[in-house]
């Protein structure tokens, strides 16, 4: 399971993946109204997240790494949101990586350099999807993807690589 | 109860309101160890600040507002640490309110403009401590003796000023 957290929308994705071929499960999203209360918003982000991860059972999940962001006051948000994301993963006990924006463009558009728009046309691609996701939901499928493949070789490379390549 | 959000510590502290008169209850820290990975320090504020609401019970929670932060880098960490504890705190159902640091300030010190040492002296004053509590657990009580105050005012003005007083 790959989630993308926001402030305002959370997007999650779930493959399965079965050797190096993957699977769309489900993915969406969870919007939080901005005109909501900051608490109540969290408290959304947390008990959607959990039931999502209650009803498909994931046996892991990926999250995107966050760096320097340019805007303290976002920085502060997207942080709030993703507190509450996280919790509501490290609560279920499931194992948690992070993987940096490049490293998951490049996963699934073979650029770490690719737009929005790229990511979400490749993740149709590799799931054949019939539609594109919404971006959110693209973002967080992106994720899984790139914790699936890099599982896959990290699990060629033995046990011990996958604990080295595996940030919680 | 006042909560006081950090990455690395999150204080909180316990007044019982009688009328204007305030007691301590408890209070204290919850330390992260900077060497450990995010969601687990995460994790840990969640399931201490739920194990303090649990054996306390307090029935109201206030926490201080955060305003623009100069560095992006560490409002994103404030943020997460903060997103972790009010998950903890709107999980419980209990009304949570937001006051500005200022208005906490105001509220023991007498003045917005004091500093962290005034305010760990006035809390240890209004509440009779014997030894001043911490930096951290000060802030918090300083946040729960605001809130205390503020409420008697409202209460006295009646419930549709607390409605209007209350900052979720």
């Amino acid at each position: 399971m790959g989630i993308d957290p926001g402030s305002r929308i959370t997007g999650y994705g779930i493959v399965d993946m079965d050797g190096s071929r993957s699977r769309h499960v489900a993915s969406g999203c969870i919007q939080t109204a901005s005109n909501r209360p900051l608490p109540e918003r969290l408290k959304t982000i947390f008990e959607e997240l959990t039931a999502v991860i209650q009803s498909w059972k994931p046996t892991e999940v990926a999250i995107e790494q966050v760096f320097m962001h340019r805007n303290p006051d976002s920085a502060l948000k997207l942080g709030q949101a993703r507190g509450a994301a996280l919790c509501a993963v490290v609560l279920t006990g499931l194992p948690l990586s992070e993987y940096a924006p490049r490293a998951i463009k490049q996963a699934v558009a073979g650029t770490g350099a690719a737009d929005k728009t790229q990511v979400q046309r490749m993740v149709s691609l590799l799931l054949s999807l019939s539609e594109p996701p919404s971006a959110d939901a693209a973002d967080a499928l992106a994720v899984a993807l790139c914790h699936g493949h890099t599982r896959q070789t990290l699990h060629r490379l033995g046990p011990a690589a996958l604990l080295a390549g595996r940030r919680r």
